[in-house]
């Protein structure tokens, strides 16, 4: 069953305490189908680049079965360009550069055989264009994922809430939980956010793990305690990808299932925070995967 | 096989977003007896009181099945009071006074038969009392544990890292993980906290769960996400003494049982923070502590 993806595919300038790198490969929408494409092959990338972006990395995509006919390339236009700097404790970060470039005309016009997807997971946009998007499917998506974040809710509020009425599954942090709710329990936070739209909740809260909300119950996932954590970008969109990528592959959206979906996520989240940039994605095995997912059991298990 | 409980029984006026309670029964020892004797019937209580402690308390706790010849009662003398105001989100408290009272000459002298309990808990107090405590035992026990705070990093590290070299099983809070090892890495810190005496680390997380490192691997413990938290007060010596309970009653110190026994300190601290002061874990009963055990091991099935 296809999955449409619909995020950035950018270049990061990434400063932590374990090193520097300078315009490497990034984006919401690589990260999701890099993670996807550990579990599925009908991946479909909608985004948009410059021709600045590298042809072998288009290449690498299409190798793991990832469709990347839906990114609109704009002749001598420049990809989308973030620059951040981890903090010591690698628990927060400043962004020091944000050139949207290209993405600010980002105006998304799927490909035929993209709309009739079953599955659809929308980045980190303006609600506008995740709205713009749906509307485009021709028949209701099985599950319609969406992440967003905090400064959607300061500028765009009421957009914000009709995009989310139209999704099926929600995935926000701790603090956004609290601010879209106005609730500082994420069990109260939760069960208004269930009011909105969504089927379910997912809140992540970073080295903390995840919590998945829904009518069935609560599933708390836990993070895997790691030694060195390299560089946190793009572990939260390797999250949702893996999860994501599981889900269409299987084909099964019950609690029971995104349970173990949210696990093979956090688990490919585990070794993508182990280098910098998609380095630790590009080499991780099945053997590897399943490995982890075991040590996701054990560390539970009582 | 003994447990013997060391901590304050002491007065707490409290004051959080869900009201106001004043000079209510507390202390760590209070908690620590109170949780601990949902499991286990051999507990013995040292700490020191005035005059003015409710006598009807002293006989609910003998009730309970902990003895009570280990608490000091200075005639004329005033208990243990602490002051405290809860921020709106609960996730952070002020201090508003501290007499330490009785507690200023608390000398601790352990009646004989106290001496050879296999089982000790430490609260948190100087790192002198502590030591003071472990040099009256006759011989090794088998488990020893501690609990200590920043503070005593701060004005007291020479004693407190000696302290550390002759128990077991260290609790402390990530923070506190931190400052002890100068590591940020929670793997990291226990890695070399383990190194300092301890065979066993927990570190608590409060809303987030708890960790256990030990030579055998690690546990991660989940925090049940609960809509209504009425007074976090006595929580983490609530979890305490709901482990040490269970782990004196079944003499067994294996890396398995403290798992289990993580577990069900943890279901006791989730009874403890509905209400104020002791008023839930005073009603708590079996049934109602194994339903809650069965919802952590439901969480985190997947």
């Amino acid at each position: 069953m296809s999955l449409v993806i619909v995020g950035t595919v950018a270049f990061d300038t990434i400063e932590t305490p374990f090193g520097r790198v300078e315009k490497v490969i990034g984006g919401s929408g690589t990260y999701f189908s890099w993670a996807a494409s550990n579990f599925h092959n009908d991946i479909k990338l909608v985004s948009i680049i410059g021709s600045d972006w590298p042809k072998e990395e288009l290449a690498a995509m299409q190798q793991r079965g990832i469709d990347t006919r839906g990114i609109e390339i704009v002749e001598d236009g420049k990809s989308f360009f973030w620059a951040g700097r981890y903090h010591e404790d690698m628990n927060g970060r400043d962004t020091l550069t944000t050139d949207l470039n290209v993405l600010d005309d980002f105006d998304p016009d799927l490909p035929a055989d993209y709309r009739n997807a079953e599955y659809l997971m929308l980045g980190n946009l303006t609600p506008e264009i995740q709205m713009q998007v749906i509307s485009q499917m021709n028949a209701d998506p099985k599950l319609i994922a969406m992440d967003t974040m905090n400064f959607w809710m300061d500028v765009a509020w009421d957009s914000l809430l009709k995009a989310i009425e139209q999704v099926d599954l929600l995935m926000i942090n701790d603090e956004e939980a609290r601010q879209l709710s106005g609730e500082y329990s994420l069990v109260n936070a939760a069960e208004k956010i269930l009011t909105m739209g969504p089927s379910y909740l997912i809140i992540k809260k970073g080295e903390h793990g995840a919590l998945l909300f829904g009518k069935e119950g609560i599933f708390v996932a836990p993070a895997l305690p790691l030694a060195q954590i390299k560089d946190p970008t793009g572990a939260g969109d390797t999250f949702a990808g893996g999860l994501m990528g599981y889900l269409a592959s299987s084909g099964d959206i019950s609690f029971e299932n995104m349970k173990r979906g949210i696990i093979k996520g956090s688990a490919l989240a585990s070794y993508c925070v182990e280098d910098f940039s998609l380095d630790r994605l590009r080499t991780v095995t099945d053997i590897e995967l399943q490995e982890r997912v075991n040590t996701f059991r054990d560390i539970v298990t009582f």
